[in-house]
């Protein structure tokens, strides 16, 4: 099929894309793939399904890097279709790959009705994926100890550490350029880094966060929306959403991160990971930037519950309090989930055998309210005095975030921490020494290009805060919606009790 | 032509693709590969042309990634082709893409006669090259001031920094990890990073070298061989190899490297870059680690000879003993590189308007030997005391070469001092005050899969050690050899003119 000459006008055809590529010419660019619901364009992002799909990527893009065509192979099938693969030179460097099937249409005049109905375009790697690290190396910090390095329990993992944490030789970022600027370069480790990496462990890199962890998207506007390598064009979750995708994207083995109201167990659900969050004051914070400190916590993710299990046998105290391995469900708490994510969230506690039992939740949007106010008003006392006067450093939404905080009064601030006094007595009598089992988030992640909703983050912290007031360890295992997407099942049980998640959760593997 | 439901027996074809592949059952994935000249398979390194090509890049890799299956896209040409395009998730993390272009062969019994005739394979981004990068940030380190740094010459630029030179808070590594490992972390920026830096540039990260620069390959034992982003499948050139790659994939605008005896027009050459080794002692070279102190120089390389000059702006000592542009060429030298390079050079001597003159160089083979023996003294004296007893921590390259730098004895290396000191004598007198035109490298760069051959380097040092013995300025321009392949046009004068020789370059613009 192949030695024979390209078909009458098909370079022409080729020469006319490359023409309207390189000029931004969508409507041509939009003529010459073929319509209808079966063109395909795939790229390190995903796969576009459809012409529609194709044309609304074609529009917001912006243009395409400069580049010269510096080969063209053409495989000819027959009279009408062919299959030609280009290699390009981009103007910034480094080569570009584009294969394309043409199939030429009756009826189409323009361009002899050749027109693209499947692509593939790869683009050179960038030296870094700056939506999802600031710094990175091979390694950035190696484990301390002699060459070469293979002792330790963490021995050959790597560790992507939220611009948060201290790392020494480095200033914490904290997801906001001018935050960064200000910052002194750190003289130590922080604490739970310094165990990563006596453990055994080298750290990878400095992820990205959502601006001071104030977020639970995973967007950032400064470095952009890190990928979810899981479910293309879906947001990442936050806050720890470069530590997130760097496990996702097998950049690091170990994502350390915190959460605060959720920047563990929101990424980890949106991107099929296994995460934790700790015990609130169980592992050390030294070092860390804080967000709210009565609710911040250590955390990290990973791919396998093994070791996220093995990260918590060198970052956890010893022991456990004791209690059983019990699974509870509450009805209640899986009506907070979109339907597909309860759906499979009820599946996984029917699988496990968790018992139904109801809980007496409420006053629970109460308990959440109280949770975002007594959250801001810690917010304001920690970043405040820095950001008073420049809140137009911020990105809109963290920016709207730390505007409201400004404005909690003293007042209401103790009010609402009487409330969380009670809820938190209230939250741990209700788990007890059970498992209670919900939905980590409540819905799949949503489409980068939308974004999150204001309603997706009320719903979100209803689930999310539950942990977060009482100061429990929760672990979320990935599940998957009929559809395929990723969701997160969260297992929470009493204070001290993170070893036991943490064995229940490698006894019970995740759907591969 | 889409809609069609896959002709019969494809979808088993695939599926045994799949689990070839996963098998490394390489025989399997050969007869899956339609045979003859025509089949493609491409990737990011670039594109293989022919059964025979890919069947060697297939037994040479040593199986694929882990993967799973996770969509498949079908587009059906008729009952005897099809497109298929596959999505992957890769068990260590991220999507990976694949198009195949299927045909029915007759004739052939296994797997219904199903071939694939094209294939392109993406698989996700790592972390960072790290054949090019140890350390790569955005930025690594900013430049000095206010947030937002918009000012300065180099305002915008990123600088890929050899792992020669010291970067304030990393440990200088030199392209070998027993070195790195005892390295002290730098307080202090050295000379040349600190001067770029103060011009507005920031540095993108700390690439790699051959292990102590003594080498002109671009292979490195350790981290492996930097891609050649000009020409796949081709040694980038070095030792400041991970600087110009950096520079080739637009992973960085200037790469910053040395020059001791052509590791900076080597790579300029077999990269079509832009590169200077500046006159010896022009440029500070404080912080930097030595390799052979008499011949050792700061270079750097770009894209443009635009940028090429604006880093000279900032780096050079001010004016120029003066001189005049009058170009001329030796045959005797043009002689010295292969043909094909031979007559790329010449072509541009002669659009520039190069006289013909013919040069004493009877004598050069000592010269190169003496430059060669004086090198080793002076890489033993800097490395020696650290090396000796350890020599094994060396790849087998620069091993052989620092083994027999150790045997060098002082009347050897006198001796060859007293030649250098009359070569350098004669050699001043015969550029005078003129620039002389002679190709960077003899050769394009060699297949990286063979390497430079010992007959290659010594070809490559009769050319480069001009410069080095003479202590003079060299830049190095971008041609192109009637195979289209990437070599250097050589441009050298006398001690001081560095500027003068930028402004020559960049009234002469490359070949795009």
């Amino acid at each position: 099929m192949t030695a024979a000459p390209p078909p009458a006008g098909l370079l022409d055809a080729v020469a006319a894309y490359e023409a309207a590529l390189m000029a931004d010419d969508v409507a041509t660019l939009d003529r010459l793939f073929a319509p209808g619901p079966a063109t395909l364009r795939a790229d390190a992002e995903g796969v576009l399904v459809g012409h529609e799909a194709i044309a609304a990527f074609r529009t917001a893009r912006g243009g395409a890097p400069r580049r010269t065509v510096v080969q063209t192979h053409v495989q000819v099938v027959d009279a009408d279709h062919a299959l030609v693969v280009v290699v390009t030179e981009l103007a910034r460097g480094g080569r570009g790959l584009m294969t394309q099937l043409w199939a030429r249409a009756a009826g189409v005049l323009e361009h002899g009705g050749w027109q693209v109905t499947a692509a593939h375009v790869s683009v050179p790697a960038p030296a870094l994926d700056s939506r999802v690290w600031r710094v990175v190396g091979d390694p950035l910090v190696p484990p301390p100890g002699v060459h070469p390095r293979d002792e330790g329990p963490l021995a050959g993992q790597t560790v992507a550490v939220k611009d948060l944490y201290a790392v020494a030789g480095h200033a914490v970022g904290a997801g906001n350029p001018a935050w960064l600027a200000q910052a002194p370069v750190e003289s130590a480790h922080a604490g739970a880094v310094a165990r990563l990496l006596d453990a055994g462990a080298a750290v990878r890199g400095i992820a990205r966060t959502d601006e001071f962890a104030y977020s639970l998207a995973g967007a950032n506007a400064h470095s952009g929306t890190p990928p979810n390598a899981a479910a293309p064009y879906r947001l990442p979750g936050g806050s720890s959403s470069g530590s997130a995708t760097a496990v996702g994207l097998g950049h690091a083995t170990i994502g350390l991160g915190t959460d605060t109201g959720g920047s563990i167990r929101v990424p980890a659900a949106y991107q099929g990971l296994h995460g934790i969050r700790t015990t609130h004051g169980a592992v050390d914070r030294t070092g860390l930037l804080p967000l709210a400190p009565d609710f911040d916590t250590v955390g990290w993710l990973t791919r396998s519950a093994d070791l996220l299990q093995a990260v918590g046998d060198v970052l956890l105290p010893p022991g456990s309090p004791g209690g059983a391995d019990d699974l509870v469900v509450a009805s209640g708490l899986l009506d907070l989930a979109e339907p597909d994510v309860a759906a499979a969230v009820r599946a996984w506690a029917t699988a496990a055998g968790a018992a139904e039992v109801q809980l007496p939740l409420d006053r629970l949007d109460d308990w959440r309210t109280a949770f975002q106010t007594w959250q801001a008003a810690q917010a304001w006392t920690a970043h405040g005095p820095w950001l008073d006067g420049r809140l137009d450093v911020l990105g809109a939404d963290v920016r709207s975030r730390f505007a409201h905080a400004a404005t909690v009064d003293a007042g209401t601030a103790t009010g609402a921490r009487a409330v969380l006094d009670d809820a938190r007595l209230r939250l741990r009598e209700l788990v007890g020494d059970r498992v209670l089992v919900l939905p980590s988030a409540p819905s799949v992640a949503p489409p980068a290009a939308t974004g999150a909703t204001p309603e997706n983050r009320t719903a979100t912290m209803r689930l999310t805060c539950l942990a977060g007031i009482a100061g429990l360890p929760a672990v979320s295992l990935p599940v998957r919606t009929a559809d395929g997407l990723p969701a997160g099942v969260c297992l929470v049980a009493a204070a001290g009790r993170d070893r036991d998640l943490l064995a229940l959760a490698a006894g019970r593997p995740g759907p591969g």
